[in-house]
């Protein structure tokens, strides 16, 4: 069976020493965070996950989620028993506020459990990650009644939400949704539709489930600017706030997907189902960006998790598995042979992974950071500036992030050669899971295009430049430093690239808006590859100040230095390949026409 | 229900446009493939493919194998069926020898099929694809008795072959086997151990199993030079060449498999089989190395076939799903919104996948018509020649192939969104089976130390030489042609890059082999790049030649012309960052002994 354990001492020294999180103590909801209740989170979350979610994920991928006759869904053997855990525990609720029951701690303790999670069983975290996601739209968009009724219950992970979107015939574009909300006089609404790839649609978990639910109200505008949002809960909850009527919501069946089989993906059939409506008529995009926006982030996570359980395991299999010798010579002439962890090709995929997962850790918890100071920073300037950063950096974690999830866990599975391709030895689930990450919450190529359709341009470039002035003061710094000096001219030049990139859209894109489209993806993992290098340059600066007088710790310093060394040599080139392709523009990508794609017998 | 045609077009312009088989009509076999003839296996052979084996690709991925409590294993509803059609037509025996009952005609035209049948069902086509790779070392190895007992009907495939290489403890190094071969006096052996991962290994398709078996012999030496091959039929043949007496080898278990489910993944134990050794004793490696560059070329295939079948999907997908619209502004105002088809990022993906098919398409293909040569040139220089390139070909064809052939189905499987990771629309099972090219018939990690540490140095570098002086003559002469010059100078410039690795190595391997083999991954794409580039510039100079007066076909023209311009912009950058990760050596790539890598709480 996979193994799986909480990378513990990497979270700590991420939180500590590179966010130094304890300096924020001015702030509400850190002045709580002493080092021991970092501690104890890191710690007993960690154990959480790889004692309790770990053992599950295998048995979930098996038996996947099974719709009965009367239309309820079962979930896998041993999901109920460990979400009752989970929430006795109160590990939905760190991040969440306090006037509704949550632990109000930093969205950065939040992140930390929010990987744990996922590495250990993606699908199972979907039933607290897509609550969550509702619990966001409820908190900023829902009337003080609405948060009452359903928060402290969702909060406290009793029950649970789901975020209703997508249409058979609509994903991307929901100014085409169809299900239509009828008013029914008394302030609620008739909601009738079909909604598909509800992830936690229906299951067996929770008392009650909150669906968030996309919809039209009669007469709106044929556009994104007709869509409301209403909160629909599966049993109306009674006065008393105990669940009571079963609504007219029903799950018509269960999608057979590639992955995450644990998470009950639904159709779900709204038949005059009873909501209300959350925030404004006509303005349910925009609390639908807040749910998405929360949404995405995690989903980034998602794409360090899975390869960070793959990454775990392939390093355990390379040292056990024995095949050939050293090129070197044998490493243990005693021995058969060699284990394959002595093979150049396979430390390469060792190496890449290691670079990805501790740098795209802490990229997510530097962003969980950032959206802690969106909303907490003293000042106003600061929340800005947090804001524009996060905004910014939300596609590039959702999209270069799961990208590189899946190109690591696919390695990570080519360690275990054939025995990677066997469902048993679990391999093969890291990247079916993974894959989705790529896809859900707005695929990658729709994050690529919110990063340089939208956020690029907002408020005269302010994002990208701000995120330039952190890059270069960093290189500037780290220059300064013998150790850091070449590190940091090689995120220099990449660094030069971007920038490169970003003009040649400011003198192209205006006449051809095609050639923004064009280079958007290939934008996106130019500002991956320096975002995941600034992460390395901030840490090698702390590991080559913290080195020699580290003792025990001395090892882990060093490993550091390594790995950013490793990046910089093998990420870094990319930058320079994917700035040539973005100056190729739109011509030849849009030269031919559909007959051209189309199989000529 | 996924959709696939054969591309018959693009094939017609390779064989008859590109490599010209025509003109080969003075060497043996040849000299039969008229026009006429190419047209009828290109023509019915992809009816076929498309009419009886496409249709049975999901119903294999959805029953795969069955075990039954006797040992014996159903194989997929409808593929016993098909098989027999499969056979009566004669599908399986284009490129075998007269001699056997083979129709002896160039192996090009078997490729042409292998593609079609792999696009069509990767499942169903390693059962004849592993009778084949069988076939080629009785063909090389077996004593005339043995060629006239088994040949004939493996050919017919009335009986099917198989590869037994892999055990539990062992695949890449085969020193390592246990499998036992004791002598039984008359001549046969009895073999005893457990062989895992055989393709095909059990099934109800075919009246007898030819097993090719590598064990050891009493007292063999503990290494690869101590191993020898065996020919274990499942039913020892009478000498009326019927099947007789099951013979001691069985089907354990089932492998249950990320894919290709179709095909039966056997756990095989021998329990004294009787077998007969093929070839010299202790000499099996060099037998089994012929089964394994037959096969690895097939596996290469199977990389281009799943990024075929999945690209011809995606493009139906891309003009008939509408989300969005064109960022130029609504292409079909009427409509509620426009095909995701005018979206740059959904064009460049199917774009990158045209490039890569219409490429690899070529390259295979010229890959065949070398293996042809190398048997049949007319002059010992000629077979020399083709000899050497298709030596340093096989692993670029098969590593670089299928790796690109994994990206660019998963990339088809992203045109979807949502519906791309469900089972029932195919996508997924497309890059399911395209995963597995990338692992067996030896990792694409071993490809790469194939290509760089035994290809690139054979007979003091001459296969590398030949391959850059090919490359040479053509950027040559398409830089004398207006319409070619500027992408023979890009392509140019990759080739640069390839060189300049090439020296890197000579100049640093020698001192350190860990510089060969942290570069070679890296390498063999940069081969890869400059090799599909390569055929590109063939097919634009061709293209440019014939579009002003190709009256109907100046579409297909044009579109060729365009597609070359794209893979030289899109593809080729890549060379130049992989080259200078190449360089970065070894030194942070084995920076860090194996407590770095291990999870610290």
């Amino acid at each position: 069976m996979p193994i799986y354990t909480a990378p513990t001492r990497d979270t700590r020294f991420v939180v500590n020493e590179l966010l130094e999180l304890g300096s924020y103590g001015n702030l509400p909801g850190f002045e709580m965070v002493s080092e021991d209740v970092t501690e104890a989170v890191i710690n007993e979350g960690g154990k959480f996950c790889a004692e309790v979610l770990a053992p599950l994920n295998r048995i979930g991928d098996e038996h996947g989620c099974v719709r009965n006759e009367d239309g309820s869904v079962t979930t896998p053997p041993g999901f109920k028993e460990a979400f009752d855990q989970f929430r006795e525990a109160g590990w939905g609720t760190i991040a969440a506020p306090e006037e509704f029951g949550g632990q109000g701690m930093p969205h950065v303790l939040g992140f930390v459990m929010e990987e744990y999670i996922a590495s250990a069983n993606q699908a199972f975290g979907m039933y607290p990650g897509l609550t969550n996601g509702a619990i966001s739209a409820l908190i900023a968009k829902g009337s003080q009644e609405q948060k009452e009724k359903y928060l402290p219950k969702m909060i406290s992970n009793e029950w649970t939400g789901t975020m209703n979107l997508t249409e058979p015939h609509c994903g991307t574009d929901l100014g085409m949704i169809r299900t239509k909300a009828v008013p029914n006089g008394d302030g609620s609404y008739a909601l009738t539709g079909t909604k598909i790839f509800i992830s936690a649609g229906e299951h067996d978990m929770a008392d009650n489930i909150i669906h968030l639910v996309l919809a039209k109200t009669p007469g709106a505008p044929d556009s994104t600017k007709g869509i409301s949002l209403f909160v629909v809960p599966k049993f109306i909850v009674n006065d008393d706030g105990t669940p009571g009527e079963r609504n007219g919501v029903s799950c018509g069946s269960i999608e057979e997907k590639m992955g995450i089989h644990g998470n009950s993906t639904c159709v779900l059939n709204y038949d005059g189902a009873t909501g209300w409506m959350v925030g404004e008529e006509n303005k349910g995009l925009a609390a639908m960006f807040i749910m998405m926006n929360a949404a995405r982030l995690g989903v980034g996570i998602q794409g360090l998790s899975q390869a960070e359980a793959a990454y775990q395991n392939a390093v355990a299999y390379a040292l056990d598995r024995r095949q050939g010798r050293a090129l070197s010579g044998p490493a243990e002439p005693e021995a058969q042979a060699d284990p394959i962890f002595v093979h150049p090709d396979v430390r390469r995929m060792l190496m890449d992974a290691k670079a990805f997962t501790e740098g795209m850790r802490a990229l997510c918890l530097w962003g969980a950071l950032l959206v802690d100071l969106t909303h907490k920073a003293q000042t106003e300037e600061e929340r800005e500036q947090a804001d524009l950063l996060i905004g910014l950096m939300t596609p590039v974690i959702k999209g270069y992030g799961t990208d590189k999830g899946y190109e690591v866990a696919t390695n990570m599975q080519q360690v275990f050669g054939g025995h990677g391709y066997i469902e048993e030895w679990g391999m093969s689930q890291f990247v079916r899971d993974a894959r989705i990450a790529q896809i859900y919450e707005g695929t990658n190529g729709v994050q690529a295009m919110d990063l340089c359709g939208r956020k690029l341009a907002q408020k005269g470039g302010a994002a990208v430049q701000a995120f330039f002035k952190v890059v270069g003061e960093e290189i500037a710094a780290a220059k300064k430093v013998e150790a850091t000096k070449d590190m940091a001219e090689q995120l220099e030049k990449a660094l030069g690239q971007q920038q490169a990139a970003t003009m040649w859209f400011m003198n192209n894109a205006m006449q051809n808006p095609n050639h923004l489209g064009a280079g958007a993806h290939h934008y996106m993992h130019i500002m991956g590859i320096v975002t995941l290098g600034l992460m390395w340059l901030k840490m090698a600066k702390i590991a080559a100040a913290k080195v020699d007088g580290a003792g025990d710790d001395k090892a882990f310093y060093e490993q550091k230095l390594a790995t950013a060394r490793y990046y910089m040599d093998r990420y870094l080139p990319d930058a320079g390949a994917l700035r040539r392709k973005l100056e190729a523009g739109a011509d030849s990508m849009m030269a031919l026409g559909e007959e051209a794609f189309q199989t000529a017998a």
